[in-house]
């Protein structure tokens, strides 16, 4: 999902009325990033507090590449890696993921081995149908096993766009509030579906029922899913005793536009990239009794600002002997304070860009290769800025390009480099640059290997199921990041 | 000013609180056009209800051509033309024209020749500073006289961009309506103020408060101008006898971008242009008690409904001698409901593209010239769709590019001509154009010649100042009109 996809956004359709209500009610950030333009990448860093060059979540088999955890990925998040969960664990909270973990598949990095109490959903994206023979099936689990495979147990109708998953994955969230709600448990609730990814899909109630078309009803679906579990907090009598935050893991996918991909509203390019486009995101923090209604906020803010928050919520203290990225964002949140931090815009191993105050400086710029964009792969449909959505990786180590975000959002005017208002924006930027890389220990990559043999063949539980396939034999590779 | 300039619309500073809380009080129009991509034509249609190629606001001299009226322009609005204030004016309405009029300045166009009874502005842009040899500078008026010239009288600091033109026009709408109050008498302001137009000014209190530099301090004035606007009405108890509208004369200026021009949010290109960032705008109905608060509407609208809609409120009937373009609002406003009705986007005496629901059908496209391209003059600056933003006159009429602008707002994707879709929704458009062309009789055009002798050097009232200045020899030529 995409910044411009909410109509308190901008969306011309204005079809998200609960998300629009929550943000009335709480606090609407309008500076809001992930931690790379990728889903893996972004999530690792939401759970760990940490960039994904720190936590591992990138890879170096090509410079600047994004990388993510397809099922025939080796690699997954280190067990050295300090997840929410399993601080909050220590705190007495009841941790549930429902959807998309995306941290890696095998046993080792199963959720519930990172600090979760309860799984529902799958490790990988929904992509599909396969054969069963080349690939298998993606199982979608219950806490420590399979419960079935998409496509075969969880349906998804490519042809009609038809498909239940978001009324499941909100219905547990409903069945585990309330559980934890009667049980008087702190809770921590990952609600990581894996709508609007593609292929988008919608339950029949929202099919045909957004100007937007299929991806506009996933959005409603998920508008009204949210609605549904703020509504259920109110009812419950727990909703000044809960927080809420909405947001997304990268841009909109504009490569799958215009029927499967989002809008990123004003922004340069979409998902896969470093520009606005590609990172910053729809989010809004909601907390009856606490924030004041109506709250809009232009902190720089981070999804991995979510991992320090939630600590800082639940009275812990983030970890001492490693760094950590966020920051806590009570005092942003509670009152309205805003705290001067920079933005670093990660490309798998590479610092693309960073972000103080309203000046963004790109270090490198690269939208795809000119071998991928003949394809038809395009992360810029209908954009194009002239040395700056370049389809060579293109390097201003030397001389930043520089752009202003609020006199220029959609980043298509550099500043001049003779400019003093270039010289000291570069100056301060460098800085914090030179600050940043200097203390930078990089996390061991586990995005590099890819096996055949490691996908989701025999998922524990598959037995029961008669789900079990066959692995082929084991011939590890450095796995292909085009992009 | 553009679709994206305001919180409400999803600018990404979201710095107009009053304008957004205005939109909370009362209707958002997300589907709302000028008719047309350019100031003069725009405005002739708004006070005439009817289409710039019907009341004579548009060109001959070449196809497609915007034009509009510069101090050397011979036409303006005809005689034969009957404005929303002559009509009002038999409603026993006091109607008043605060700021730019730009439908002629000789002396049968002036505003109380047509129906206003009070003018407090220019007759045409702020542009300058003139030496008054070559070129007399742009005189304001009140009532009958010029009152002083911009940049002599009344200062534009050009280089700070300072001016307090918004501060008087906002006192003069302060007072007009504290006297049409007192009076008890029913008025129509026309408060068509020169801001965010270039060459941008704001006042100084407004100097320096925005993100987005010197154009978003200008949003700022006019965003605080409107809330004093709106405060005063109430405070005068008379809002729920008020009706306001908010829109635009035309999609924001992207080639004054970024200092000078706004944001058309995720649309494509801008002013000039009849792509969607050309002529959809911002658009705020208000009238407290009976507009339901944050209502929101999908009607496609037209600043020719704001004729319809005030002889409606006038409890008047639109002139049953000539064809009316606006349709009276009303029941969308009050009643919440949809009518049926397309949206003509001509360019000059060209009908370029058709709305009909969600779909646009371009009948011809161009943004502008090479010539003029390779000159920096780009009205779509960083976009670029293939076949579509042409530099040459594409006509596609056999063919019509066909977009739905439901799930592609920013035009990118023309459907495939195979389709089943296309063929039912240009077969449907199609029958539009024949009716409105079968039944369009153009007016004479007033916007073909040029003549420096007719300029602005002695208006009515220069003698009392001592500003009246030689005007040279008439020499009438055909107007030049590059885009």
């Amino acid at each position: 999902m995409g910044w411009g996809d909410l109509g308190a956004f901008g969306e011309p359709s204005k079809e998200t009325p609960n998300l629009d209500q929550m943000a009335a009610e709480g606090m609407l950030f309008l500076d809001f990033y992930t931690a790379s333009p990728l889903c893996s990448p972004s999530r690792a860093a939401l759970l760990t507090g940490r960039l994904p060059v720190r936590n591992g979540f990138y890879t170096t088999n090509g410079h600047a590449r994004n990388a993510y955890t397809p099922q025939d990925i080796v690699g997954g998040i280190p067990d050295s890696e300090l997840l929410l969960p399993e601080l909050l664990k220590k705190a007495g909270y009841t941790n549930k993921i429902i959807g998309k973990w995306h941290l890696g598949h095998r046993p080792q990095f199963h959720p519930l081995q990172h600090g979760f109490h309860e799984w529902f959903g799958s490790p990988n994206c929904h992509f599909g149908p396969y054969d069963n023979r080349e690939r298998p099936n993606i199982p979608l689990y219950r806490d420590w096993e399979m419960v079935g495979r998409y496509y075969e147990d969880f349906k998804i109708d490519l042809k009609t766009g038809e498909a239940n998953l978001t009324q499941l994955y909100l219905q547990e969230a409903l069945d585990f509030i309330s559980k934890q709600q009667s049980s008087q448990q702190p809770f921590f609730l990952y609600w990581a579906i894996d709508a609007t990814h593609a292929p988008v899909y919608a339950s029949k109630q929202f099919l045909g029922t957004s100007q937007r078309g299929l991806y506009g009803d996933a959005v409603r679906e998920i508008d009204d899913s949210v609605g549904k579990i703020l509504k259920h907090l109110q009812q419950l009598g727990i909703s000044e005793n809960t927080f809420v935050f909405f947001t997304s893991d990268n841009g909109a996918a504009l490569i799958s536009a215009p029927t499967q991909g989002g809008s990123n509203g004003p922004f340069l390019c979409g998902k896969q990239t470093t520009f606005e486009g590609g990172m910053r995101e729809p989010a809004i923090a909601w907390w009856p009794g606490h924030i004041p209604a109506g709250a809009v906020s232009h902190q720089l803010g981070s999804v991995m600002d979510l991992f320090s928050t939630s600590l800082s919520l639940a009275g812990l203290q983030p970890p001492s002997d490693r760094q950590i990225d966020g920051i806590d964002l009570l005092p942003v949140i509670l009152q309205g304070k805003l705290i001067d931090r920079p933005i670093f815009y990660y490309r798998g191993n590479e610092l693309m860009a960073v972000r103080a105050g309203l000046y963004k400086a790109h270090y490198w710029t690269w939208s795809n290769s000119w071998e991928e964009h003949s394809k038809g792969i395009d992360f810029c449909p209908g954009q194009s800025v002239a040395g700056v959505t370049t389809h060579t990786q293109e390097e201003h180590t030397h001389l930043p390009l520089l752009f202003h975000l609020g006199r220029d959002p959609g980043e298509k005017y550099p500043l001049s480099f003779a400019s003093e208002e270039y010289q000291r924006a570069v100056e301060h930027i460098s800085g914090l640059v030179q600050q940043h890389k200097a203390t930078l220990v990089p996390g061991q990559p586990q995005l590099n290997v890819c096996d055949q043999a490691v996908m989701n063949w025999s998922p524990p539980g598959c037995e029961k199921l008669g789900k079990c396939l066959k692995a082929p034999e084991s011939d590890p590779k450095k796995c292909s990041w085009p992009h």
